[in-house]
């Protein structure tokens, strides 16, 4: 792949300067940058490195002088971070699969592939599965009977995507993520010590030891639009009705949605997120890696919980949280302050009862 | 698959009310039920919705009054989760696979399969495994050499049974999983500031930077009968002797078992729940998600932990536990309590100070 | 495989007792070990139950009366945990495989494979891929375009390597576990609630719900020699520069690294640990289980992390922390002891607060 500087900013909507023919192959941070690369010093401190590297052009920050840096050419990114999205969808080469169906695909008959479908080697499509037209299922893949996959979709190597599971269009899922595996749900012929302990908060009064009788997944997963799953996450389908999941939601490696969980329209996930039985996330939550959802819980709509926040009890709209319990991300701040000098507090209070005692003793 | 509610409720040991010969398709909560749909309307708050679907006949509570409810006919159940589950099992519409042995599938001569059992498209069976009666085995699925796995047993698609392990009947594992991996166990010569630091709860001393050498696992894993495994959960063989799982637990998605692991019976891990090396789990202990044990501790029988708890030494039998670190779960309560008015005390404390030091100088 | 005692002390360089001809088959447990086992008898206390087991060899401590022990041979090992590691390696029976090249393999015509490669059943090796000299590739596993394996690597069933991936020599990978899926990065047009709350640490202010948009991963992953990774776990894809992982660095199952972070030599990672974007983590640094790692962050060299910390910001070298949030492992175990007491502490504030308001009343 190769493109001048000018066609460049004109894929991305940004303003050339310098050598507009100048011609480019990749992107690369400065110090990395060969003669051929489109350097990225989209910020001062980063351009400060462009001599250790051969970059003869550069994405830099509006207002930079870019002759002063060395440069024949640059681009000037309004919102730097925003630019990386059509830059690097301009220069990803992509994962160098062929196209078609490869002769080791075990697709069943009654399966329904639109146009442009391809199915990589040692693939499995199942009967009555639907794949949209021109949606990449990667290598060694597995999509269930009936199941159905909407447009444009990329399924990277060794995709399960279970029996009956809804997706809609664009979806992007990341090697080894497995969607549509049952929901963990077990009951107890008797009240069990668990519900005993929820219902007191702790007490499992005179429960008898009891072996569980699972419950089966009759519900499907029912994915939107423009969705994104990470590596090894895992959906699980819903008991009754569907485990559902908005248009716009990525989801990041070894997440785990619950069964029946509900999740809104461009939420973020990140890293080991999980999200118990039956919880509901609203649109545009962003949870950071590690942040865990207990069941039946409601997170709403613009909540964003920082690194692995564990959220017992609903957390309303708009709220910025953190902490083991979440609290308001402010006052688990100022806790986190406080754990610091709990020692101090403890012997200041001692001191304090010391005092306090021997002045009424002196009295 | 149709029953009528005579035959649904006869399958539960539960009482039919009204037009018993009603047939029915499947299941459905009360606003979603089509009029061949049994509702489930098993508290007075689920049968507030039967008007918006076209529910004829329901699950109710007991001494509903099915019929003010609009119902031509009822079910009631006496434990309505309990009954979950014998009604999911008779709609479980299953994963629509082939019986047999798919022609794509690579099952060494030597392995030695029952009556009855399937094995799916592209999976692996290896040398010398052995595979009970009415087992299937789903598609892509590896069974290592030597392998055994017990009779009815249901392994979905892309599961992972390594060399030499050992599991029960009725086993069920959800896709991806992985039962056998080597255990994460390495030594240096001389030693490690691990060790220093555990021995001294804190400092390296003098210890040097050094490689790791590799332990090499020569144990495997031993799962009792009806053990369910979820997605993408991860089970290590033991260093010498097996890891051990015992009959009737379950685990859930994500869940990592280290080496030499013992767990009980009828124990449930949650989602991303980890225990690390040579740790025991007692019979009927319930884990919730996240949850975490240390490597070489004891978690006692009917042990409950909540949500995202960290479990660094020993728990008694029958304790109800939750928070970094686990304390009983009134205390982490409190705990959770107080540091929400941390500040405050911290101000109380300083207030205190001054007005002590005061009335001191004013003495 | 038969080894004499004489042998293994010899591949161990340790010292034989006794019938230094006596052949051993396997190494055990005291109280599982039968007359042809070495039993592992390194600590006094181990050697109680040697006469449960029927051993007539053991692994003995340093001035062991081994004869008095009942035994007819001994082995004295100097430093018991390091002569596992040769112990180990001399009776690991492998995983039974066959040699050279399965015919259900997909291996590409333009795929370069070095002397005595192994590729297993159904695996896939895509255009342009180079194996090295004696690399084992599992059953089911994949490889895919122009990513390169060093030399004496072993990957387990199902392990998927990613386009442009490089890996140097002796690798080991643990079954499902996958190199090189996408980083998990995305960007909004406009200034986002996440920035915005970054920046005020907990305020979003007047930012809008936005969709996200894709940042594409060009970078590749970049691994050095002996390195190890466990079962399922995922590793990311740089977004320009590579992703890369020191020499000798050992990754345990469902670890999770995520875009362009850099690992340095030596370091260990253990189950379920989360390291977010671009984070940087040192030289022979030990990260226990669940142990998550903020993006951008510096964890130093030689740093040892407890279970379950959360590091948040940088940790300088040579530190042991522990803790939500992350502080020295010392400090945070006054925190759990203080923690425990904090309901005390208040109860005696509130009474210093009524003493000293009623000795002021009574001034």
């Amino acid at each position: 792949m190769s493109y001048t500087i000018e066609q460049i900013a004109q894929a991305l909507g940004a303003t050339a300067f310098g050598a507009a023919d100048l011609e480019i192959d990749g992107v690369a941070e400065p110090a990395d940058a060969t003669a051929r690369d489109l350097a990225l010093a989209m910020k001062p401190e980063y351009a400060e490195t462009l001599g250790q590297g051969a970059a003869r052009a550069a994405m830099v920050w509006e207002g930079a002088d870019w002759q002063a840096l060395g440069l024949e050419a640059a681009i000037v990114a309004p919102r730097p971070r925003y630019v990386m999205s059509g830059l690097t969808t301009l220069f990803d080469p992509g994962q160098g699969w062929d196209t078609g169906i490869h002769p080791t695909a075990v697709v069943h008959e009654t399966a329904s592939l639109g146009a442009d479908v391809s199915v990589g080697p040692l693939s499995v499509i199942g009967p009555g599965a639907q794949i949209g037209a021109g949606t990449v299922i990667g290598p060694q893949c597995f999509v269930g009977t009936e199941a159905r996959i909407g447009k444009g979709g990329f399924l990277r190597e060794g995709v399960r995507i279970a029996a009956r599971v809804q997706i809609g269009d664009r979806f992007i899922a990341q090697p080894g993520c497995v969607v549509g595996g049952d929901g963990f749900s077990y009951v107890t012929p008797e009240t069990s010590g668990v519900e005993a302990a929820r219902a007191t908060l702790g007490d499992q009064g005179d429960t008898q030891a009891q072996s569980w009788t699972r419950i089966h997944s009759l519900g499907g997963v029912e994915i939107g639009d423009d969705v994104e799953l990470g590596s090894n996450c895992t959906i699980d389908r819903g008991t009754i009705r569907s485990t559902r999941i908005g248009n716009g939601t990525k989801i990041d490696n070894l997440v785990m949605i619950g069964h029946n969980v509900q999740i809104g329209t461009n939420s973020l996930l990140c890293g080991h997120v999980g999200i118990a039985g039956s919880a509901r996330i609203g649109n545009n939550v962003v949870l950071a890696g590690q942040t865990g959802v207990s069941d039946n819980i409601f997170v709403g709509d613009n909540v964003i919980a920082g690194g692995a926040t564990v959220i017992l009890s609903n957390v309303p709209a708009g709220r910025v949280v953190l902490g083991y319990p979440a609290m308001k991300m402010d006052t688990t701040m100022e806790v986190f302050k406080g754990l610091r000098r709990l020692k101090r507090l403890f012997n200041d209070v001692a001191e304090l009862k010391k005092t306090v005692s021997n002045s009424r003793q002196s009295d």
